[in-house]
C-alpha cells in the first residue's frame, strides 16, 4: 500500500514533456506527464495487449488519435484506448495527465 | 477508443455511495465512486491477484486500512494497494473518488 501525492509533481519544463513514473508493478504502471501550453505528446502505438487510460488532471487540450483526429479534453475527461492503437495529447494550456498503463509494456 | 467524462457522473445521494461503472475489460476496470460528507466505504479486500488505486478526484477524507488506519485523503492524493490487501474510504467532505481495478477481478 502506498500514497501518491500528484501536487507533489506539479513540474513543467520549457524544454519538454515532465514525465514522473508514479507507481510500477507486474500489473499497473501509472505515469504523470505535465505539457506546457502547446507542447505535444505525438501520437504513437506500442505493439501489445493491454489497455490505457489518460486522464487530464489539469488544464485542457486535445486527445489525438489516428488520421489526425482530435477530441476535447478538460480536467475530468479521460481516454480509453488499447495499448496499440494510435494515441497522444496536445497541451493548449499547461496541463497535466495521469496515464495508467495495464498492463505494462 | 473511448472517452469519459467525469463531470457527468457528479451524482451524490443521501441513501448510500453512488456507483458509476466507467469502463471495464479484461485488462482493466475504472469505477466512479461518489460519497456524501460522512459516508464510508467500508474496508474490504478480494481474494485476487492484482492491484487497485484509489484517485480522490474531488473533496476530502481518508484512505481506511488494516488496523484502524486512516491516512490523510486529499484532491490530487492516490492510493495504491494490493485488491488482497484491505483497503477503504471515508469522505469528511462530499467526495469523488476514480477506482482503478487491474486485472479485474
Amino acid at each position: 500500500m502506498k500514497i501518491i501525492h500528484l501536487a507533489e509533481h506539479r513540474v513543467f519544463e520549457e524544454k519538454g514533456i515532465k514525465r514522473f513514473l508514479l507507481h510500477d508493478s507486474p500489473f499497473v504502471r501509472i505515469l504523470n506527464f505535465n505539457l506546457q501550453a502547446g507542447q505535444i505528446f505525438p501520437v504513437h502505438r506500442h505493439p501489445s495487449e493491454g489497455q490505457v487510460s489518460i486522464q487530464v488532471v489539469e488544464g485542457n487540450g486535445w486527445f489525438l488519435g489516428q488520421e489526425e483526429i482530435a477530441i476535447s479534453a478538460m480536467a475530468g475527461d479521460i481516454l480509453v484506448s488499447d495499448i496499440d492503437e494510435p494515441h497522444g495529447v496536445k497541451a493548449d494550456s499547461d496541463m497535466r495527465i495521469l496515464v495508467t498503463i495495464a498492463p505494462p509494456f
